[in-house]
């Protein structure tokens, strides 16, 4: 995937596609502006007036409710119009038909579209035909990445952790399948994690995942071995059919996250999950409503640093001067 | 069901489940504010800004798109931010699925859930952990209460009736499966309703439901004497199919709302439905469609009471110096 | 049809219906006031408050993402709250349900109804049975009228062409079904449209359209011969199985827009197509995509008009004073 075609001429970040090539600088840039994001929710008028007059499009092929929320919620703190689009009716020849259908959208002076797709690579397809004054944000495609999730996730561990450079990280489930952990892999790598783990069934871990600079560990206690941050990705269900793992309780049995095996890990440890969780399945209710899970502070988390991603690609659009109120 | 639940440590409401445990007072205050907001529907700008940068999230497990509108309006004339979750999927492992969500739509800082449910209880279960500063706002659960409903039925009974301590009402219909019922039961006893009849087939007739201090006829004409309010319910249509009542011919013959009966109530009778009404099964459409009909003031009036009761709610988070424009 | 209920006592439009029965001044004013529409649509704050605190309801019983869309953007812009209704299930006893349904949302004090349905004289019949202050507009109604995509139309063609009576128009496609067409023809007849031709096969074509002062033709190359403009209209799928049609590359074949046919038409031709296009179908995608084509273009006046038209409609309950900012 060429993620070069995130900037624009001037180097500015103009859509939000993929973690991978984005430089450190960036990556801060984003999770700071969040910080300011976070003070807004926490107020009791939670809007501010930075996208007033512009359209965002939800424009989703694969349902998904709840990331579709956050973007809702994101997009109209910012004062945003949003339109929700449930696309997922368009999957024949889909290829041709979501580009009219985009190109339909941006025609009507639409200015950030936020896509999700289970096929890999829609967003960057998109991108690539779109005017400069339009903006493309990957909500998720296929097994690819889900950068926005990432972002999230890296500002949760900054907001406890502080620096990356100490940190031990371990990834735990499905790595295979998962696009969350591809973006988590890059965007640790990119803020210089010192110890990246990513520990799940074998048949579940890439063969050249090593290559991104993790060690891969397919024994769970020993992976989460002093570990500062656990990471567990969801299991998709349908994976238990496929014969790729065995019994969802065979599977918690080995890969289940317990109050025991958490204390393998570092006594400060938190514990994330993208959601939404599969209770006794991946993780024990215990842990995931336990004092190191940071759950729910990562959804919190997510509206803020969208807020941030959104305003940062329409930045070459909005002059200061221009946010009124 | 434990109903101080919707109250806070100070005896705030901040819940609206249920029209039991609510007293006189309350329920006097929100018809007196819902007049305020009347006059609001009737303007040329029909905002106000009370509820600006609040989300309030309509989450239906139970379509009912004429409800959830109602909703949204209310909610949009309040200036908040309206997300609707169509979660009729969500059905299996509810309960604990149910929490999860709403959990993680807490997290993103919303502030009003207005739940619809088939279960009993749900809004109840969700008000139960719920920290502070959420509001859950029933929109109807189970076969239990649908307060909103009762409570723009009152308001619309007082506009045109005055002291409630004088008034002969009828509730005609399924009374046994009716939430509606329920809660017009309950808000016209805590009023003072001299005199609150409920009429229906004898199937259809709670055992024990003179315990709430109210008059059973299985007689339509001899309920109907006198009468200074007639509330009509919907007939569920597939309470046929389960032979609790006979054809629909027949159940119109017996307990259909038609002109000649609307003579044996009080000549200043008003007639009532909460809609959408089965025209020619429980109403004639003459009596819909007659002056003594008051079905599409309810509706109006609805959005009015709807604003009250959110406004009512949020009422300890809302300094008045914060409502700007 | 009796075209005279879109107006009011004093002669104003107060419902937008139907083309026909509408004069060129009207028409005029409508494509005039889009000019000022387009300024807003290429600023950075793409909002009046001109509908500030009106309610506009999208009524759609046949689906159609893509128009609802364009409509819900339109009324953002002016700053109304959209409320969008699938109303898809309302298909059974149809006619006394929208009724019912539009009486309820009405009593809500809903401002404009913009109505989609699969029955001809839909919007007609509520505009029949509504309160002067509320409006109806017409987004496509079975095979009679689709009047809004005509005066887009209209309005993409004045601003390249500027003026009608010289102007040479081709209307290529199932002339038969279309009631984008039939709305064409009339606006196109009443600006004053000096050559109208309707093209396609003899099955598609209306046997007495020539009354509404059209040429037919079923061969495409004589028809194109020399035209302006050409106007194709998207062919439904569904018209090959009804053997109205042959093979969809019998159909491309002849009636379908490639380069070589548009040289038959005037050097400075514009192409135009309500969207969405069948590649390969009816027009070639190197024409759709060519520099004759303004098929985007219309999308975006689309939203100009529509606002336009909205903004008609209310006109007699808006003062100029009230309209803040």
């Amino acid at each position: 995937m060429k993620s070069l075609i995130q900037f624009d001429q001037d180097g500015r970040l103009t859509h939000f596609l993929t973690i991978r090539g984005l430089n450190r600088e960036t990556l801060s840039e984003i999770l700071d502006d969040a910080e300011s994001f976070i003070s807004i929710g926490e107020r009791q008028i939670r809007k501010v007036p930075l996208l007033r007059g512009r359209t965002l499009v939800n424009l989703f092929f694969e349902d998904s409710t709840r990331t579709r929320t956050t973007f809702e919620i994101a997009a109209k703190r910012l004062s945003a119009d949003v339109i929700n689009l449930n696309a997922s009716r368009l999957s024949t020849n889909k290829g041709e038909r979501i580009l009219d259908t985009i190109r339909t959208l941006e025609a009507m002076h639409t200015d950030i579209f936020v896509i999700r797709d289970n096929a890999s690579g829609t967003s960057h397809l998109l991108a690539e035909h779109m005017p400069p004054h339009v903006h493309i944000i990957n909500a998720g495609d296929g097994r690819h990445e889900h950068p926005t999730q990432a972002m999230l996730d890296m500002f949760t561990i900054r907001r406890h952790k502080k620096d990356f450079g100490d940190l031990r990280v371990a990834i735990v489930g499905d790595i295979l399948h998962s696009r969350v952990a591809r973006s988590q892999i890059h965007a640790l790598g990119i803020l210089g994690t010192r110890d990246i783990r990513v520990i799940g069934p074998r048949t579940l871990l890439p063969t050249e995942i090593e290559r991104l600079g993790v060690n891969t560990f397919s024994d769970l206690d020993e992976g989460l071995e002093g570990v500062d941050v656990i990471m567990m990705l969801r299991l998709q269900l349908e994976r238990m059919e496929g014969q790729l793992i065995p019994s969802s309780q065979e599977y918690f049995r080995r890969y289940g996250l317990t109050t025991e095996r958490v204390r393998r890990a570092d006594p400060d440890v938190i514990v994330m999950h993208p959601g939404p969780i599969n209770r006794g399945l991946e993780i024990a209710s215990e842990v995931a409503d336990g004092e190191n899970s940071l759950i729910l502070e990562q959804v919190t988390n997510g509206i803020a640093v969208r807020m941030s991603i959104m305003a940062k690609v329409m930045d070459g659009q909005n002059s200061s001067q221009e946010a009124d109120k």
